[in-house]
This record gives C-alpha cells, structure tokens and sequence, in this order.
C-alpha cells in the first residue's frame, strides 16, 4: 500500500510504501465538517412500515464528534437501551457544491465531477431518544454515532445498483440494493446543496434498507457494500 | 486594536496594533465544528404558546456552513418567505469538554473552566421549513442561518442575568432577559457533553425570548446582549 502526497481533494500524487493494509490501523477515511443523512430512502423500508415515500427528501445532520472509522467502538451511552445499525451507502464530496437559488428539486446534473467516491457508512441511532417530536441531535450525532470506512472508493463510475448488506456477528440483517432508493444521488445532491453548501470531504449517508434492530454490547456490525468495502465496528457499553 | 498570537483556545499572548475596530472586517469570531442550538428555553417564550417547560433541553444542530460574521448578509432561500430571526446568548467554548457515563440532567460543577468566553447569536430559522414532522437541517442550518459575533467577551463572569434584546431595522422586537432561561449554562453543558463532545470553537446557542417574526429583504437586524456587544446582519434575497 502506498501512500498519498498532497490533499486527496486536489489530484494527490502517489508516494512510497506504508507497509500491508492488514498492518495498518485505518482512520476515518475523510473529516466531514458534516454528515448529512437522509431517511425514509427506501421503497423496501417505507413498505415495511406501511408508509408512502416522501415527497422531498428527509435529511437530517450528524456533527464531526460522531465520526469514527473502521474497528473503532460505538459506544453505548448509558441508559440507551435501543442502540441500532443503519448501513448505508456514503458519498464523500470531492469539490465544493453550492447551488443558490437552484430548485431543491432539480438533480445535479454533472454530479459525478462533485463526488470524490463512496465508502460504507452506519447511521447508529439510540432510538430510545428519537422521539419524532423533537429534533434528534442527540439520538443521531452521540459521540461514535457516525462509522465511516474503511476506504474511499474512487473507481466506481455507477452507485445506483450496489448490494447493501449488514450483518451483526455472522448474521444477515439488512440485504439491499441501492437501485431502491427513493432519491437517487443526483437528485439528493440537488436537494441539499440547494441550501447547505457541501465542501470536499462532507459525507451524505444516503438512507438504510430495513432490517435495522437493537445491537448487544459485545456485536460487531459490518457494513458490506458490493464494490466498496467492509466496515466494521464492535459495540461496547461505557458512556 | 491589537492582535493575539497563538491559539486563542491555549492562552495566546498579545501582539501588535492591528488599526481601530472601526477600519476592520470582523469575521465570526470562532470557527465551530457545530453549533447546538437549544429551543423552548425561555419561561416567556413558553408562556406566549401556552406550553410548559420541557422536562430536559430541547437541541438540535447547525452545521459550519451556516456560521456568518458581523455585517454578513443573512440569504433568504429561493421560496422562504417566512425568514425568522431569534436572538441567542452564545456560550463558546474553550477546552473539550465530554462527560461519558455522566447523568445528562446533572450540570457541570466546574463549567466556567470550560467556556471561553460569550458572544451574541442569531438562529436564522425558515419557518416554511420548519415543520414539527421532519428534521430541521434546511430549515436551521441552510447557508448564513448562523451569524455570531461581534467578538468573544471573556471578561464577563455571569452570564444568567443579561438584557438580550433583537432589533430590525429601529424597531425593538425582543426584548428579554438570560435570566429566564429553562435550562441554564450548567445544565445545558451537563445533557449535551454527556452524550456529544464539545471542542473548542464549537457554540451553544442557548435559546430565544419571545418576539421572532418574518424579515424583509433589506432589513438589518441586530443582536444586542448587555456586557457582550451587537451583532448585525442585512437581509438579501438571491438564493
């Protein structure tokens, strides 16, 4: 593995050996100054609940304290007993997208120039604290709330029909395709940078397929994305 | 006017003049990883919806690319037109502070080791966005829903009995008192560092009085705290 000279945003050129990537401890593969998250993404998971899907997209924040990267812990902050997985596909902004004055709703057309490239991403959420009657700053963005990784995959020309699994332990929880999402990646883009301008390295998790469930001290979740990667992360009890 | 050199956040010595405050361009006098924003904070506000206090903090999250200066225009969205202001006393911080395993509803003893210092703030909402079933991430966090400023007061001891008044244009709109807050500087320390780390930089915009209401394009509101300063900011359309 070989590693990289300059800013990942501005064309790094590649530099020397660091060694096996088995031997190296991987971080969080970029410092969002946020994660935006989108809900309710899912034709699967809307069905499942019996729900239509949304007439706009459904997004809401995580802040830089959440963000851990591959083999880190999420931490169960006390008292939380619903602690649950979100596996999602992550998209890494690779150039500054602001559109003022753009229709929320109009899709960025030449999106793909503003995307560095993709990596797993687990929207850990307490659901003992999200109430749908307040703002969930605490039950989305706890510290650890936010695992990203374990690399950024820049080669990937098509994200829209990726198989999403995530499983606790040995078993399968979430199996899906990111063809079933509600707002496609150009069409969340256009929504957002339509009024929260996105810098290089700021993540969108882009929604979860159902099969989300409380997770025991002690689970390792992993987020398998066909073409990406596998991340993973253990959970431990202690805040 | 002098400048400081070093970190502000690890006692930076004083260095040489700069010019008169007058002649500068002040910009937002910290550089947050996030702003929490705390709602249903003031006994008056409550009383005027006929609510009751709510039994822990009400928060919710601004994201870095809303955090505006002194004097910088606040963007109306394409399509808002019930663009609000809400007049914030703004703690910022000065050392990390985080409280793993801590109960959220126990204040923090020893809070003033941990606050730099005071500012004025201003949540800029889209009330048009604001609904009560979905997450407000546009409608509080779009770009320039964060001006703070002018400057950081570190001088200032208690901060629970100030004079907060907003202004648009001559005309007083609020006009209250941190006295009346719900939940206190301790307190709100204490629930939000037990589940997110707070770094320093990072802002608690610690809720509004009564008196919010729509701007006009053109329009110029000001923040106005006793012992700290005035924040101004003009209305623009264009985005």
């Amino acid at each position: 593995m070989r590693k990289l000279v300059g800013s990942v945003y501005e064309q790094p050129k590649v530099g020397g050996e660091v060694g096996l990537v088995d031997g190296l401890r991987l971080l969080a593969p970029c410092e969002p100054t946020k994660a935006v998250c989108v809900g309710r993404n899912y034709h699967a998971l809307l069905a499942s609940r019996g729900a239509t899907p949304p007439t706009q997209p459904f997004t809401f924040l995580k802040a830089p304290n959440a963000v851990v990267g591959p083999g880190e812990a999420i931490l169960r902050p006390h008292g939380v007993e619903r602690l649950v997985y979100e596996g999602e596909l992550t998209v890494v902004m690779g150039r500054t997208l602001a559109q003022p004055g753009a229709s929320a709703m109009n899709p960025v057309e030449d999106w793909r120039d503003y995307v560095l490239g993709y990596t797993c991403g687990n929207d850990v959420t307490a659901l003992d604290w999200q109430d749908p009657t307040v703002q969930w700053a605490r039950a989305k963005s706890a510290d650890t709330f936010c695992p990203i990784g374990p690399w950024i995959e820049t080669d990937l020309r098509e994200p829209g029909k990726l198989r999403l699994r995530t499983t606790v332990n040995a078993e399968v929880r979430q199996d899906g395709s990111t063809a079933d999402m509600v707002f496609d990646i150009p069409a969340l883009l256009g929504f957002i940078s339509a009024s929260l301008t996105l810098y290089p390295g700021d993540v969108i998790l882009t929604g979860t397929p159902p099969g989300a469930a409380p997770l025991a001290d002690g689970d390792v979740v992993t987020v398998d994305i066909e073409g990406i990667g596998r991340l993973s992360n253990p959970i431990a009890a202690g805040r």
